[in-house]
Order: C-alpha cells, then sequence, then structure tokens
C-alpha cells in the first residue's frame, strides 16, 4: 500500500475505534462524546498538516489553509457522525481523504489564492435528532430558533441544550452562515452497487435524487376467507400487491436512476382467516432529474387509482414528502472527469440515491461529488467496506481538482 | 309473520340478550356462566315442546323425543357458544329451528319410529379454548384426557377445571360418545354472501371445505431504497407481491368453490426507505374436493418456487394445518333437495368455507346440512342478520326431512 493511502486507512480504523460498542458496532452519535473524541483526533491531524483549527457555532469543524484571496474559500469535507451499528467508512472516508487532499497541496504547493478548508459537518445522519443536515444546513442556509426548540432526541433532550452541552453558544448558531465558500467538495462511499456493478472505481455524482414518500390507504371489504369466494371479494390485499407490481414495473421501465420501494406495509385486520379490510403501504420513490421524478409520483397515484377502481376498493394517497432532486454543479462534474482521464481512473457517471452534505450545499453554491464503490453495496452496517485502492484514487482525483481550484 | 317465524325470531331476540357485553356486542364463551344460561333457556323450551332434556358428561344439552326403536337415533342441532362480539344468529339459528322442526313434528305426528333429538354442543367456536367442536368430538371421536390438560384459556384455566367448575366430571367424559346416531342434520347461517349474491333463500351443503394454512419465507436482500436501482435489487416483498397476485388468479381460475387468502403479511426490516430483505405472509387455502385441494395446494408451492426463482428470492413454504374437505352425505343432499322443490323453495349447492360441527359428524355418520343467507355476508359481528322468512323457509325444510327419516 502506498504511504498515503497507509495513512488514510490507519485514520478511518482509529476513527473507528472511537464511538465503539459492545461487538461489532459503531455507534457515533450527533453531539455526544464520542462524537467529540472523533472531531479531536481530526483537529490533531489537521494541526499536524500545517492547518489553523477553528469551531463555529454549530460544531462544524475546520481546518484552513490560508489563501491569499481572504474571502474566498474551495471547501472539501464530509461528516463523522454516524447511524447506529455503522459501518468505518460512511462520512469517515470523506473527512480523511478532504484532509490527505489538502495536506498534500500544503506541502507541496504552498500557499493557494484561494483559502483550502478541511470540514467536519457536525450532524448529518439525523439519527439522534430527525432533522438531518444541521452542519451544511446552518452553513449555507442558516438554523432558526424555533427548530433548535422543536428537535428533541429519543431523552427528550433538545437540539439546542446538546448543543449546550457539547460547549457551543446556541444563541449565535447565525454566525455560522458563510458567504465566502466559492464551491463545495464532498467525497463519500456509493452506498449501493452500481460501481461495484460496473467494475469502475470511482464515481462522478450528478446529482443527488430527490426523495418522494407518499402513504397509500387501500380500503377493501373485510369478509370471511373460507365463506367469500373469489369473485365475491374486495380484498384489499390482493389490489396492493397488483398496485406494488404496476409501480415496480413502472419505474424498471422509466430506468436509472429512477426507483420505488415498498418497505412498509400493514394489513388489517391482520388475522389468517380474514380477507384484509384495509391495507396501508408506503412508496419512496426517486430519481435524479427533477422532471422525470414528477413522471414518477404522477404514474403512480394514477396506477393506484386505476387499479382501485378496476378492483372496487378505494384508495387514498397521501404524499409525505416530496423533496426534488438537486443536480450538482456541471464545472465541477466536468473537472471531475478531465482529473479522472487524466489520472487513467476508471469512472462512471452517476446519481445519488441518498441525500449527502453535498445536496445541502449544491442548492446555494457550485458543488461535486465523488463515490467510492461500496463492497456488496453494503452500508450503514458493520459489513460497510471500501478498497483502500479505490480510496486513493478518489484522494488523487481530489487533491488535483482542488489544485485546480484553489491555485 | 306467521307464528312459528316469529316464536324463532322471539327466542333469539331472548338468547341474544344472553352474555351482552356493554354496547352491542354479544359474548358468550363456553362453560362460561352466560354459556350456562343460555343453556338453561333452552332447556326449558324443550320442556315446554314436551322433551325429555338431558346433559351428557361434557356438557352438550338433549332434548328428547322418544322413539319406538330406542338405539336408532336423528340427531338435529347446533351451537349455542358464541365468538368475542358475535351476533344473534351463528349456532343460535340452528339451535332454535332444530327445537321448532321436533316440537312441530312432536305435536303433529306423535312418536316416532326413531328417537328424535334435539342437540346444543357445548363448545363450537374454539375461542375461549383453542380446540373447537369439543361438543361434536366427544360424541364421536371421543376426547383424550391428554386434551382436557393440554388446553388452557388466557387465565390458565384447563378445559378439565373448566367442565369441572360447570358442574361436570370430566373424569366421565368417554361416556358422552354415542353409537346410536343414524344421521345428524344442522342448520347455520352461511356467514358468506354467495346465497344473497344468487337471490336464493337456501343452500343445501355438499361439503365443508378443507383448510391449508401455509406460511411463505421469501428472502431478498436488504439495500438503501436511494442507491440501489431498480436492476440490481433482490426485493423480497416485491417478489411476495407477484407470488400474491399470481396465487390469487390461480384461485380464481380454478373457479367456486376454490379460495387463496393472503391475510397476514410482515416485512423485514419494514423501514420506509429500505429494501426489505425478508417478506413473510400467510396463506389460507380451501376447496370443498379433496383432490381439487390438493391440487391447489401444489400449484400454490409451484407458484412460490418458480416466482422466487425468476427474482434470484429464496423461499421455504412451511404448511402449518392441511385439513381435507368433508364431503356431506348424498342422501341428505338429495332429501334436502326433493323437499325443498316440494316445498317451493329456491335453492342452491353450496360448499361451506368454513367449518362446522356438522363437518365432525360428517367424517362418521351420514350427516346433512343447510345454510341461511347471511345479509352482506357479514358474520361474527353484531351486523351478522338473517331473513325471518329464510329461516322459516329453512325451519320448514328441516321439519318435513327428519319427519322421512323418523317416522
Amino acid at each position: 500500500m502506498r504511504s498515503e493511502a497507509k495513512r488514510m486507512w490507519d485514520r478511518l480504523e482509529t476513527l473507528g475505534r472511537v464511538g465503539r460498542t459492545a461487538a461489532q458496532g459503531l455507534s457515533r452519535l450527533a453531539y455526544t462524546a464520542a462524537d467529540k473524541e472523533a472531531q479531536k483526533l481530526m483537529a490533531g491531524w489537521m494541526t499536524e498538516a500545517g492547518l489553523r483549527v477553528y469551531r463555529d457555532s454549530v460544531g462544524n469543524l475546520f481546518g484552513r489553509l490560508e489563501g491569499r484571496a481572504k474571502d474566498r474559500t474551495i471547501m472539501v469535507g464530509s461528516h463523522l457522525d454516524t447511524v447506529r451499528d455503522a459501518g468505518l467508512f460512511d462520512g469517515a472516508v470523506g473527512v480523511v481523504v478532504a484532509l490527505e487532499a489538502v495536506a498534500a497541496l500544503a506541502k507541496h504547493c504552498g500557499q493557494p489564492a484561494k483559502n483550502l478548508e478541511v470540514v467536519v459537518t457536525c450532524e448529518e445522519e439525523g439519527i439522534r435528532f430527525e432533522k438531518c443536515f444541521v452542519g451544511s444546513r446552518a452553513l449555507v442556509e442558516g438554523l432558526t430558533d424555533a427548530e433548535l426548540d422543536a428537535e428533541k432526541d429519543a431523552s427528550g433532550i433538545s437540539l439546542r441544550q446538546a448543543m449546550t452541552d457539547y460547549g457551543l453558544d446556541p444563541r449565535r448558531v447565525r454566525e455560522a452562515m458563510r458567504s465566502d465558500i466559492e464551491a463545495f467538495l464532498e467525497v463519500h462511499i456509493e452506498q449501493g452497487r452500481v460501481l461495484e456493478a460496473a467494475g469502475v472505481s470511482l464515481g462522478i455524482v450528478t446529482a443527488t435524487a430527490g426523495q418522494i414518500v407518499m402513504e397509500v390507504e387501500v380500503l377493501g371489504r373485510q369478509d370471511h376467507a373460507g365463506a367469500t369466494p373469489m369473485d365475491l371479494r374486495i380484498d384489499s390485499l390482493a389490489c396492493a400487491a397488483r398496485m406494488m407490481g404496476c409501480i415496480e414495473e413502472y419505474a424498471r421501465a422509466l430506468g436509472r436512476p429512477a426507483v420505488a420501494t415498498v418497505g412498509k406495509i400493514h394489513v388489517e385486520p391482520g388475522a389468517v382467516n380474514v380477507i384484509p379490510g384495509k391495507t396501508r403501504f408506503h412508496i419512496d420513490a426517486r430519481d435524479g432529474d427533477p422532471e422525470r421524478q414528477a413522471k414518477l409520483k404522477v404514474a403512480i397515484e394514477g396506477i393506484c387509482t386505476g387499479v382501485a377502481v378496476e378492483r372496487g376498493c378505494e384508495v387514498r394517497v397521501k404524499t409525505f414528502l416530496d423533496e426534488r432532486p438537486v443536480r450538482m454543479s456541471s464545472d465541477m462534474i466536468n473537472l471531475f472527469k478531465e482529473v479522472a482521464d487524466a489520472e487513467k481512473i476508471r469512472w462512471l457517471e452517476i446519481a445519488s440515491g441518498a441525500t449527502h452534505d453535498a445536496m445541502v450545499m449544491a442548492r446555494r453554491l457550485p458543488t461535486g461529488m465523488l463515490f467510492i464503490p461500496s463492497r456488496n453495496g453494503r452500508s450503514h452496517c458493520p459489513e460497510e467496506y471500501s478498497d483502500p485502492e479505490h480510496i486513493l484514487g478518489a484522494c488523487n482525483v481530489m487533491t488535483e481538482a482542488l489544485r485546480r481550484l484553489a491555485y
């Protein structure tokens, strides 16, 4: 392993020991002692690399290489908070790569024209608190007082209280907003199996998919399973099964990156020998393109209405969430492509199915994102794994991209 | 309303007040005080009709019209125990009709050649104890000591204890077995909507359907709903939905009385944004003919295996229950048809989707069963309703059938 790859790997392993619970699980929830300890490790490595370390009012950690123009900053980073029973790579890999890249530039290229900042965003996963992207939103959108009080963790501790306990002053959260960031870049693991299946070592993200969450309630007629012939029943679950089949077929026909998933279903009364009178299921539908995503939503609604009519059921479709896809900057996409080609790294354009800090930033700033393949597509679990060679490749592309942007 | 119809209706209403809980619910569980009170009412009406009343060692209640041949008995009846929140008709209508028929024969035709007995079986529903048909099984199969101790109600009271508390001597349960019964007849509500949909007022039961209960476990791959394209996922719920669709289509194509129902489904992990790695569902499949039912079972297994292979899932199919259909006596079916035609009552042959005392008896004895239409197919609920004219029609057919059998 090359020394850069070895250092990044060691750092991932060191970070992976912080927040380790019992057996194999890793749980480093936002604004906890484990989270602080991980940030402290990063702060130490940033200092070693000659970066000026500081923390903002919401808890984002920065390592800054001062440029000649004080008010122009290129920012690169990711998060260190994790889900419960997490793996070593989600978030951490982006932080470690960002530091490695900026440290290399500091060492070999000296002072940049623009400031180069490594950022560790303070809360991305939305696990302890339901609100996610606290750190990145604070940087470009600003947090509100209301949400600091409204968000509570499982023990009833508010986001405001958690920040205070962490040593921050929540009255000053608005001060975290930045106007000097010219571009934001992030490396992250893919969390899917697209890159692996294509046999490439790098993904260049074109967009983060939006997300539509719908609840479909199908009302049939509850009847005796033995005494009601097939031709006289109005079975809400059989109706829902047909809807699910049509929705799956439609999303498949639409082609990548369109997806539609039913992950949750509930039938009433839920007895073996009773025809379900009511079935409720949730659909998660996404696409990387706003128009296609809107089309997907209309199609799903149409399928549910159509199948219900065909089977004499009533149906109610509620949309809980309708987040539009966010496109990455085409300048950043092109920059990554050029650099990856120059480095002879095989890449693939990919829409991110998951959401990331880069999505929040891309709404306001020119933003670019790289994906590292995930072995077997596994993520948010201890089996999460990415190849050190792929990490090094992403680091090399990121280093050169930052050089072109900041020098 | 004719006087017989009025008397039966009044008795149904009187019985319906016994075991009434709070609002509209009626709960008359086996071997409870309410159950005893209902039997006491029946015993009084039997005595009024000139029948000799006695109870056997398991708690079946009889009203006997002595025939000239002491060892040959024609038995007619049903049950008085109910499910929770029951209606007025399930069970009770069969008991009330049986008494009305035998009382009419006693009054107008005098002593029969064979004994005529009205029976109130003591436990049919299997609600308080899981074992159902305690009364009818005791008559023709015999209960075992082991099951008296094994069966426990929700408070941990054994069937043996419940019998003792009811005033019975469980050591003598074997004495309930009878060898003198030549035929058993039962009237019951349909509990489905077949007769109503066909516009007839009487059902002549050809068989009680068997019941197969299968559990299907589909194993796919748990993946991120956003990051896993449609063409790379192995979705256990989408696979199960396809199985359900094929099973429904097959049962429908097989035609009445074949049914297949999925009433229960569970997905794991059951989160909106996660492709379900595991889906488990239950199938209840029935038919009135043993060969057709066996075919249905093989087809369901084949569908599950085939769809799983097509979609790269693993599947495990477990059969929990495989009860064969039981045919009613063709002699009794023909007798009912002749009598109904003579009475100018419009009837339909029907396979019972639900199980009844008559099913237990039909395994051992020539048995016949009549169905009265259920309004909207409702049963096991306070909305249960049958037309007094239909009840009277069934009573007339039963009376004449009993006359032909016993005189």
